[in-house]
């Protein structure tokens, strides 16, 4: 990389904070030596832990939080009372331009409301969307939304589509992603209304996305689609029953695998390989959900992550910005918005 | 048990029928000796594949169908055109008071169409809903709905809550089974209108059901409490979302115990143990999704499930038969109904 880029950290988010925060910032040093970091929090406390990692220490400028916004504090309050929280001012410094990304392990619905506030959504998006990038069997897919918006129509849906194909081309580097949207079944003529409008204006549109169709929630881990669209209600069901289904089979087979000395003396055997198993469906490795399709980058952490989790976060960060994401989905939106203007005058 | 129960048997439907139903009920025949099966299909066909089996002629009827009902169908051609399937023949023989029970592996719409349209809601219920029971860390889980209505209101969730924790009283023998309602988020506030009307109804019901309030996804495979309930919609991503991760997982964890001399040797060494945590985590255990909420029993078998799981969806519509489930929900709505109306008169 050749230019330097800034992020803003709220140090104060997440259940271990600031330690785990810091921890991994260190973490993340090693692997992004071209990133500075915008500290948020506790001057003293967050000092000392940074000021104990000279190397870290070089990268990092802390700026002091008199407050910091609760796990159990309500969205409305949030946005009322926390303007002086860690969160808040990290998102103010991405606002003027001070940092071109926040990253929080705290309180998602504070986060995603303050973001939206502050950064203000994109011309051309109605609501901003919360995606990730799950692993799988031919390789790696990204969802939205994943718990955003507990309700959304067509437009939204359609709208997900043209963020999670530009992050899917532009960060995934997959030259022509395929697109498909979350459904009970693979005919056009099931699911609810919302989804058959949504492919509908997807399969006429002009715009060169590659939309496959319908797909099932078994596709997600079999990885038929590279972008998968859902609603936020949805999606984040789908999310924590692949979490809970991940977590419930791993209780299975280490169960089994202690269930007797000559059980035990193969998992012995199989130690290495079964390390990499488990290091494939790590999720710390995926973590790190993005808003998309606000004017500046927002990733939120796992608040209950590590620090080698945080620093994956703040990787996804990097990447978003230098590989300009946004830029790339605001010109996919002015050419639909052209394409549709040439297509009405032309009908009218 | 000391009465014989009889069962309608779909033998077209399907992905290997009627070979994979016919050996299906040759191994349901040997854990159930007290049922006896009315078998819907091609007279020769079918006929030829029973009487191989000699101990398995004797508790079978068979019944000619001319026609079948196929994948493809959409339901309203189902419906208005196949009035000779097997699978409708085989749901009149419920209605007509022949058999207590159907089961078929064949296309679902149209079975769930047929059956409701045939066997008519019972009084008290709306729609009927798609059950099935999964494993999990503590026992096992009834979720319900699985997919037959993609859009619920609040009323069809408190429905769906009856039927459920009948269901987990009765068949699973819990003694008080706590309910959740699947959301985005634990708190009173989060999710749409209908989840969170629902749960203020079953707060405030005088029925005993013990209402534990909302569950995310992580807590199907967590096992948190004995009945979830949901929208067809979220209902069957999630349902398969299951299917796929641990799939997905399963796909990790033979690459990683094949990627070298001494993983295979580990796996060979844990095989028995790996074995029983395959077993632990069959699907085809827990094959065989209810139609809940009609005047009969009907059980929906995977299309593309082999012998042991067909046996099984046979044995839950036993179970169903056998505990009398539908007639306790009955009474549970009755009751739901006679409060309501006492409620209704004093404050009037």
């Amino acid at each position: 990389m050749d230019r330097r880029i800034k992020i803003a950290i709220d140090a104060m988010g997440g259940d271990s904070a600031p330690e785990m925060v810091v921890d991994g910032l260190a973490v993340a040093k090693q692997q992004l030596p071209h990133v500075d970091f915008l500290v948020f929090g506790d001057e003293t406390k967050v000092g000392e832990l940074i000021n104990a990692n000279r190397a870290l220490a070089q990268v990092c400028e802390i700026r002091h939080a008199i407050d910091k916004v609760e796990n159990g504090d309500r969205v409305a309050h949030a946005l009322r009372k926390r303007r002086q929280s860690s969160m808040r001012l990290a998102i103010d410094a991405v606002k003027e331009g001070e940092a071109q990304g926040v990253v929080s392990a705290g309180n998602t619905g504070a986060l995603m409301a303050m973001a939206k506030m502050v950064l203000k959504t994109m011309p051309g998006i109605d609501r901003p969307a919360m995606a990730t990038v799950f692993p799988n069997q031919r390789g790696s897919t990204v969802m939205l939304d994943l718990g955003a918006n507990v309700e959304c129509d067509a437009n939204n849906l359609v709208q997900f589509a043209v963020m999670g194909e530009v992050f899917a081309r532009r960060v995934l580097d997959l030259p022509n992603p395929s697109v498909g949207i979350l459904n009970v079944g693979e005919e056009d003529v099931k699911g609810h209304e919302g989804v058959r409008e949504a492919a509908h204006i997807l399969q006429q549109s002009p715009l060169p996305i590659h939309f496959y169709g319908f797909v099932e929630g078994t596709d997600i881990g079999a990885g038929t689609v590279d972008v998968i669209v859902t609603d936020g209600f949805t999606g984040n069901i789908a999310l924590k029953t692949i979490e809970g289904t991940a977590r419930f089979v791993g209780y299975f087979l280490k169960r089994a695998l202690t269930s007797s000395p000559r059980a035990k003396l193969g998992a012995w055997l199989a130690k290495p390989a079964l390390r990499q198993f488990k290091h494939s469906v790590d999720p710390r490795r995926y973590n790190g959900a993005m808003f998309l399709g606000l004017n500046g980058i927002c990733v939120k952490s796992h608040g209950g992550t590590d620090k080698l989790g945080f620093s994956n976060a703040v990787r996804v960060a990097a990447d978003l910005i230098e590989k300009e994401v946004n830029e790339r989905i605001r010109e996919d939106l002015n050419q639909l918005n052209e394409i549709s203007a040439v297509n009405e005058a032309a009908e009218g």
